[in-house]
């Protein structure tokens, strides 16, 4: 077999064999191929596409590239859920313990925020002493125990995507379909879940910007998870506008809490009910999805759900006091009040604009090796539709930084205001693929 | 400016600004631009294209990257002409004296051969003593004195297609029609002549299999020429057959002497006048065509032409004894004729056959690091169209090799018979492009 066929195979829109797309990771990972020839084959599949069996084999070779976790000595189906990344994106924390209280087990691996996305890891951190890291062993005994545990991504699970990621950062070959649902998947399954509910964040804030494109990406994960014999569903939601009123790290923990205690904003806990809903059915839980979204509503009344969380913090060496009494969080020294100039129904508040200014208020990292303020972001004190009086405070920026002027003026232009009520609008948040 | 934005563009089929391809070329000479990075912009734009002005634009940073040639100082129009490469593709040497006998001034870089291709720099080395590499100022002399010189690629000139076609070469990039047109004729510009006249060999034997791609090819290396106010003209021509009846080094150099005085083979005749005469046109040494051309039949007839080539051969060191007395040339110890199995017309001899043929019986390379055996090849005692009866020899490998048993196999598959005449074929040797 021969690199520079596979790559001529693919520039002139052939379908790759299974042995070839072999060949390829098994010589990329031992430095047989080049960087060089792998960027090539890269962007002949981002221009040329592939077929979901060439998706799917993709994502084979790239999950059995470095160490595979075998979670089946813990009763009962493991499940796993992902999301495409957002603002204020904290639903894994809520979903997670309020499944965990009706007895699934959630094993999942998550990620770090970049840019104007969060990570759930970030978040998690924001709780004094709370760790992301443990060997294979803790993390099952405590998926075992208590039914929740979100770690790091392991480094030793496929080393195929670390590198073809880091490739395609710097390539031009991030924006593939195919690509994106092998290195998203082949992570997944290598965690050993059986179980998989992913969360394709769709519109401004999102990787995603049109629907299109999301359900795209959403089929051909699904379509992995078929070819690859995996109860895979993913589901379509909104990221036009953050989701639920807070965008930072501690700020969106106070959130957490407040949801898990009942008083969330009402996008936030419906898409925390509907995911939650399929996860426990998928998980085989429930076998009807209304019946399981009464018990997570029932759990959240009842307070078990934020007694899971506070298991599963104390679990992972977190100050619970800090969960009983989100008050000693730290709060940002300078807290700025935006207020509306208009009179009016709020139609947009664009989420990339308010993602890039929590981060810039220091609450986010443009690169990797930048430190993050805990306390800093945006609380949002109006959603879209609601409606605003002139001078009625529309969010509240939370920084350490001083001189933010060039901040709020952006965070203004995120607002879009209109006289009328908003229609019923298109809401992605049920739009399951399975 | 930033690559990764290049790349990005040309991946979502933007055509690319000037600065962006100045860009380009000038950072991945300096190595600010990984190989990784040029393979993936390689990638797609071998699969989206480039318009004309984007690869004039390619062509022109390309030239600049390197020393640029002056060779104004020799007085009249200096021309220069390009193979794509062919089997049996002696043109230039016949052609060069032929013109400069006429009092043109040939100016000319050329290459080696690899695979079934020949290269006019080892034939010209398969005359004893005979020197392809010179300064610039021994270059631009013999120009001017004797009106031809033919030399190796300059090592400073165009660094930027070195190290692109190395690339190309690894990342199954070869095969774009704006990066092929863009790597000859920066080269070609950056040798100094004012008229360049190309001929893109078409067919089996040819790195153009087809007409539609040759023509592509054609116009958009004359298109470079309109760009950047260059006198360029193009000829397509036929590379299904072998040119003339000689293959392999010191036999083909044997076969311009004997065109020179006046006995070559059609075929190979025809395309001299042709291309000489259009040459002696863009030299302005002659307005009207048919005039050029009965100005080379008669320099053939009354040896100028002839004398011009000795007169080269001495100049560059060249054994002028051998040209005066070709059987003093070495023969390979191995002669076998094939004789014909069949009666009836020929209808077809794949050059590509018959080019790796002579190769393998030694006459060519198959990696740039393999010694050639000047005295090994293939000569065509029939030509397509010819008619032969059963037992008439048909061609003769000449070798130092014994074993060669899958040789002759290979090259009687080459051949191929119909009873009647052919009729009158597509001839591409009139097919200008200008």
């Amino acid at each position: 077999m021969d690199i520079i066929q596979i790559i001529s195979d693919k520039r002139d829109g052939k379908a790759l064999t299974k042995e070839q797309i072999h060949f390829f990771i098994k010589e990329y990972i031992n430095k047989k191929i080049e960087d060089y020839q792998a960027s090539s084959l890269l962007m002949a599949i981002t221009i040329n596409g592939m077929n979901s069996e060439e998706t799917a084999n993709l994502t084979e070779e790239m999950r059995v590239s470095g160490d595979v976790w075998d979670l089946s000595d813990i009763p009962g189906l493991k499940v796993d859920k992902h999301s495409t990344g957002g603002v204020g994106d904290k639903v894994s924390l809520i979903l997670g313990p309020m499944i965990a209280s009706c007895g699934a087990k959630l094993a999942k691996m998550s990620g770090r925020g970049l840019g104007h996305t969060g990570g759930t890891l970030d978040k998690m951190e924001s709780i004094p002493g709370m760790k992301v890291n443990m060997t294979k062993e803790q993390f099952k005994k405590q998926v075992k125990e208590i039914g929740i545990a979100i770690i790091g991504q392991d480094e030793h699970i496929d080393p195929a995507d670390k590198k073809l990621y880091a490739l395609r950062d710097v390539t031009g070959t991030v924006q593939s379909i195919p690509l994106i649902a092998s290195s998203i998947m082949s992570k997944k399954l290598a965690s050993g879940a059986d179980c998989i509910l992913l969360d394709v964040k769709c519109g401004k804030g999102a990787f995603m910007k049109t629907y299109e494109d999301a359900k795209r990406l959403a089929t051909e994960m699904v379509n992995i998870g078929k070819n690859l014999k995996k109860d895979v569903k993913a589901e379509i939601t909104d990221m036009n506008q953050p989701l639920g009123k807070a965008v930072g790290n501690n700020l969106e923990i106070k959130e957490v809490i407040e949801t898990l205690k009942g008083n969330g904003p009402k996008d936030l806990v419906e898409i925390c009910l509907s995911s939650g809903a399929i996860l426990l059915q998928q998980a085989k839980i429930f076998t009807d999805r209304a019946e399981a979204r009464k018990a997570l509503e029932e759990n959240i009344k009842n307070g078990k759900a934020f007694e899971k969380f506070k298991e599963f913090v104390k679990a992972q060496g977190g100050d619970v006091e800090y969960i009983d009494h989100p008050e000693k969080f730290p709060v940002s020294k300078n807290l700025i009040e935006i207020k509306s100039e208009n009179e009016g129904y709020i139609k947009t508040i664009d989420a990339l604009t308010i993602g890039l200014g929590s981060c810039h208020l220091g609450g986010g990292r443009m690169k990797l090796t930048d430190v993050i303020d805990m306390s800093a972001g945006i609380y949002l004190n109006k959603k879209v539709g609601d409606f605003v009086k002139k001078g009625e405070l529309l969010c509240t920026l939370h920084t350490n930084k001083d001189n933010v002027d060039s901040i709020v003026e952006q965070v203004k232009k995120a607002y879009i205001f209109q006289d009328g009520p908003l229609k019923a609008e298109d809401n992605f948040s049920h739009n399951l693929i399975e």
